[in-house]
């Protein structure tokens, strides 16, 4: 049968999500799931981000304001700079598309560490762009490996820091020095997705600024993460408006929902839930190195993260320890061949993993 | 100041959405203000989807599900067809802008009606792809013109059915007779997204099941219209699983938010609110007719609808008119030189339009 014949998507890997509990529940016939592969807030959405919703839900039949006026000025007030310095976008999803999408041009390359977040392979294959990777240097981002693949083809480098799934991070003097040996024509993406969670003394407090020393620079944040909003899509770029315009031209008419704006707006003001998250992380990842130090006899390892997750090296493949952690109802992500990515949750969750893993591991070490 | 060099966009159209009533009212001091320019819901959003969506608010810190098989599973129910036969996204824009990406190769183009959607234009130049206009026939979608134009470039033909924005529309022998001449390695998509307006008796009425004889159609519907659902952005594509997966390797990941898909299916089963809407349009479509034939003398005209708008041609330049409606409080959409498309309100809405446009055109016609 003769169909009308799509692109070529075989240079395009597929992003695999996480499954359900639903789903997870339904398939190994459980009671209860627990899912720690997506790094979503364990605590929910943010309360007073909930109540604005409902007040705003019979608005819902307009559409949308295109350029997300009201959250743009609330985002504005936040970070003390001006509203046409961010772009909107449905999650950071979108806006990583729209980025390959406006900038990189026929036979431009993008600059990536080799075990990052797969959105950036994603975008660049998307333009028919074969990434340049850069091997990572214990397990962090290597920067001067980034400075060194950089070349004429080269148009975007992306740098997530915390890096995603490894969760290490890049200081400001590590970043600073990076940025100022790149020429002005390469756009810098700056990922900060999991910022908040970060407690290193050195991490970056004030790269929402670095656009004004390098105005090639875009940081990216959400609000899928720490405010707890993963299902109203919302994400943000900050620059100077002239790299923003091109992104928003790619960008979806409406692609960010009212709903979302007024969510995005209220858990902004939020701090007290934010604060209270962020210490549940804090004390919690404590825990994990604790246990996993713990179970180091067994093969076990791990990075010390700056993110609301934490990378785990094992003894076994991580496919299988993932089918047997899913068995028992705990959902993680496979990273990589021996590795397992694993979101930071409540207390319950995080010892319902720990004992899992620990039989898990067990079983398969006396299981010839 | 150099500078990351973006693509090209000078060829892209811009989507210039209606202004928002808040703003509006802020223009022009005004304390009321009408819009009439996005063919939304005047009644607003569904009673029981709202319900739902309040239901699921505290679920939202979960990221959606990718490809949001509740809301599939509930639209094979309401059309009778199996679940993959439906790909979902955030409104049609983004389904538009998806087959565009999707499927026009280099060098091949995209035929559609010289007045229509303007997203047509704009999926088509984002590909490079200049589109292939075919002038309009008494308003309405030149069906001849469109065969004719199809050469071996062509990939893609659109068809707005009823078409937006001059509301004619195609009948199922018409549409049909059409296909019989389409080679099957062109994409036709029927972009459905006012069906539930139509009234005439010859109005396709199993367009979604085309697919059984041509499979290289494609169906749009959309939530953001007669569901009343335009911020919870859903729009829906109906055809064979090979058509789709293209699609969405290309739509974004998890474009379609979970409370989005709460609402929807809670609007499927809204019979009751969708038929009352039904019936207010067909009403009120009924007033209009009557009113601006009232106002031909003044040189005023409409074409008949099958939609929840009504295209007017008028004596002046549209956007004069626009503007003075626009000082009176009511907002529409100019659609051409001499056109506006205005979209049925309800009763006290559309008074206000009737009589904002009999003054407006008096007062110009009195001042030279």
């Amino acid at each position: 049968m003769e169909l009308p014949k799509p692109r070529d998507f075989s240079q395009v890997p597929a992003y695999i999500p996480g499954k359900s509990e639903e789903r997870v529940k339904a398939e190994y016939g459980l009671e209860t799931v627990i899912k720690l592969s997506s790094n979503e807030n364990p605590m929910g959405p943010s309360p007073k981000a909930l109540l604005a919703v409902q007040h705003h839900l019979s608005s819902a039949f307009r559409y949308p304001d295109h350029t997300s006026t009201a959250l743009r000025e609330c985002l504005a007030a936040y970070h003390d700079l001006p509203a046409d310095h961010f772009l909107v976008s449905a999650g950071l999803e979108e806006m990583i598309n729209c980025i390959g999408r406006a900038y990189i041009l026929e036979g431009q390359r993008a600059v990536m560490p080799e075990v990052s977040f797969i959105k950036y392979v994603i975008s660049a294959r998307l333009m028919d762009s074969p990434p340049q990777f850069v091997p990572m240097k214990d397990f962090g981002i290597d920067l001067d490996g980034m400075l060194q693949a950089v070349d004429d083809r080269t148009k975007i480098i992306w740098i997530a820091n915390p890096n995603n799934p490894t969760g290490t991070y890049l200081s400001e003097t590590q970043l600073k020095e990076f940025l100022s040996h790149i020429p002005p024509r390469i756009l810098v993406v700056l990922d900060e997705a999991y910022c908040e969670f970060a407690d290193a003394p050195d991490y970056p407090q004030n790269s929402h600024r670095y656009f004004e020393e390098y105005p090639n620079v875009l940081v990216l944040r959400t609000f899928s993460k720490a405010f707890g909003l993963a299902t109203f899509r919302i994400g943000y770029a900050i620059g100077i408006p002239e790299l923003l315009e091109p992104i928003l031209k790619v960008r979806e008419i409406f692609s960010v929902s009212s709903l979302s704006e007024t969510a995005a707006c209220a858990a902004l003001q939020d701090t007290e839930f934010l604060e209270h998250y962020r210490q549940l992380v804090l004390t919690e990842k404590k825990r994990y190195y604790h246990e996993l130090d713990r179970m180091a006899p067994l093969g076990i390892s791990y990075v010390e993260t700056q993110g609301n997750f934490i990378y785990i090296t094992l003894p076994e493949e991580s496919q299988k320890v993932f089918q047997g952690l899913q068995q028992r109802g705990v959902i993680v992500r496979p990273a990589g061949k021996y590795g397992i990515r694993v979101t930071i949750g409540i207390p319950e969750e995080n010892d319902a993993f720990f004992a899992g893993l620990e039989e898990v591991i067990r079983e398969m070490r006396s299981t010839p």
